[in-house]
């Protein structure tokens, strides 16, 4: 059970003069009480005080019980002729669970525009209209607060439980790493390699330390035309096989029982040009430089600027074009820290982002190198860390 | 260039006095403009009278105008260090499509609680408080509606190009299920053939009949005590090895395109009990006598009695725990028509569903046989036929 965790969102909550949390993204249902719920049928009722509540689709209720820290695990029927309205169901039991007291101000996921998926990504259930109404109908016209600035704010910081997650899904990227370098060359298409890194993270990946969902989402572009857009923040994977000197870059999500990570390589097939091997090696500096000004106190914008600096001088600021990096943990992408220019976030212990440069050019295409690390007493720890070389 | 699709959608927003749409869901920007968009960035301006326009992220731009029907196609820059707020970009654009027009009804996706996930599934983007309130400053308070009803009362019949693209990714499909038959059989895992079956759907799919996006979420429950429950929406596919006789269910999703199926099939590891195939008897007759069901007119409930007549028949009525189908199309799940017990519904040609009787025992597992059929003036075409057999 993650104390820490617990204690962080009480104390927030106190600030925020927030009587409960109420969520069914299974992302902050994870954040809150352990149990990575299977699709955004388990609702969470988080009060300031005393112990939560886990509302689960009876089908479900087995890894709840497994996974729960604490909270008192209640089920209704779902998905089978028996069942009833889920709304209703759920309505039900969340009134239950306030055991007749009356919260004055309970937030909930109004604001959650990007959404982590389940480990099957085919259909997430997510929170729109007939969610707030059935919330508002169980605590009360006027009761609910948007409550995505708190969530977000307690996922800032990872604690340790959740740091050895983020590190365990980390070295499971690296098993399609190493696929990835393995596989670039001649004659192979961005499909192949999305297909094999895919297969291999998911295969040699689950059962690593007890990893029991595991699945990669991997995005490989080849060419120039393609890898010239290598930024998008999602890409089409097309099947033009890779010529002699093209770049593939890979981008890939890989999450492990809910913890996400983001890492990028890019490999020539084929012996690299001069011009290639130039801009590798800056943004491998500045990469290197990035995470080598991460500590705690230094700026967000800071860090940007140690690899900025780099690929200034290396003469490809124009091509830089994006932030040199992000937050991340409980989804692919979060809010904060955003390692961009002249950000004064100051970092914190605990932090989790990437570090990415890229510089892309429409003749040669796009390079770019990430990794994630977290923020340490010391400066930032890389999780599974794998080798740069473009060859 | 879909007419009949947009011909509908013109027709349904006159009667319920809609004067334009706006979505921003892939599966809703899809259906009322050819274009599947690279993630949830996209906006479309659906007025009913005019030609609508497609706000897309500047990198997105060129697979717009590949895809787009007959859309004006603007752009925003996104996700690199010059983009503004996207809220505010989107916002001016929209205002620029609406060339001064007033709207006093516009219609919006405040509703949809699944979601279809892009290709790169990693990170759904959705509508929530933001988007509410952007739409809102553009359109005035008050003058959004909620019109997650009327698009899928829209979707709940395709087109003959939707069927095409329908039939396609069932197709598709096939090359999965041919590998699950090929390869379930003692020793081996669900994650092993989840694995194979996602890597040879997305290989060999992607081109088939110019496929561009292809991805498979398979989940694969093996022996008693998984497939019992494997009516469950979701899954969680282990590293349990099949022993011999051990069911292995394959519950398969596939989407090409933006257009989506449904599969399910069963295998025993090597030679199946009397019992199972009594079983599986009963299933295979089950569903075929609900597809032979199918027709113009006849009711939704009239479909499900065709198969549970015969469950019931062969005594396992208690064990078929769930409806006989649902729609789908445009997402893995889709509220018309819902093949359930008692339903008036009736069917009408293009309404496109699952056919998927089960029947699940703690001690034997679970047998389930699901295919997609499309309803057609003569009665039920089913997409991507395949083989049903438990050896």
């Amino acid at each position: 059970m993650d104390r820490e965790r617990i204690t962080r969102a009480q104390t927030v909550m106190e600030r925020e003069d927030l009587d409960a949390l109420v969520c069914r993204l299974p992302e902050n249902v994870l954040l809150l009480s352990g149990h990575w719920p299977l699709n955004g049928w388990s609702f969470l009722l988080f009060p300031r005080d005393g112990k939560p509540t886990c509302i689960v689709p009876h089908c479900d209720e087995r890894e709840a019980q497994e996974e729960l820290w604490e909270a008192d695990c209640v089920s209704f029927v779902f998905g089978v002729l028996e069942a009833g309205n889920p709304y209703e169901d759920i309505a039900a039991r969340l009134k239950d669970a306030t055991a007749g007291k009356r919260y004055a101000r309970v937030g909930f996921e109004a604001g959650f525009e990007s959404v982590a998926p389940p480990w099957n990504a085919a259909e997430p259930a997510i929170p729109a209209a007939a969610t707030s109404a059935m919330l508002e109908g169980v605590f009360g016209r006027g009761r609910l607060v948007d409550a995505t600035r708190v969530l977000n704010e307690l996922r800032a910081r990872k604690t340790p439980m959740e740091q050895a997650k983020l590190k365990r899904t980390n070295e499971v990227a690296t098993l399609g790493l190493h696929v990835f370098h393995d596989s670039v060359g001649p004659g192979v298409t961005g499909v192949e390699l999305v297909g094999l890194v895919e297969h291999a993270i998911m295969l040699r990946g689950t059962g690593q330390k007890d990893a029991r969902r595991v699945r990669a989402f991997a995005q490989v572009s080849t060419g120039a035309a393609e890898t010239a857009v290598g930024y998008r923040p999602m890409e089409i994977t097309t099947t033009r096989k890779l010529g002699t000197g093209d770049l593939a870059l890979l981008e890939l999500a890989v999450v492990v029982d809910g913890f996400w990570c983001d890492r990028t390589r890019v490999c020539a097939a084929g012996a690299p040009t001069e011009k290639q091997l130039e801009v590798f090696e800056a943004v491998r500096n500045a990469q290197e430089a990035a995470i080598g000004a991460v500590r705690p106190g230094a700026t967000a914008g800071q860090v940007d600027e140690a690899a900025r600096a780099i690929i200034r001088d290396a003469g490809y600021e124009k091509e830089f074009v994006h932030v040199t990096g992000h937050g991340l943990g409980l989804r692919y992408h979060e809010p904060t820290p955003l390692i961009c220019p002249g950000s004064a976030l100051a970092l914190e212990v605990g932090m989790y982002h990437t570090v990415e440069p890229g510089v892309y050019f429409p003749e040669m295409g796009g390079i770019r190198i990430e990794d994630n690390v977290v923020v340490t007493e010391a400066g930032a720890e890389v999780y599974g860390p794998f080798e740069k070389t473009l060859a």
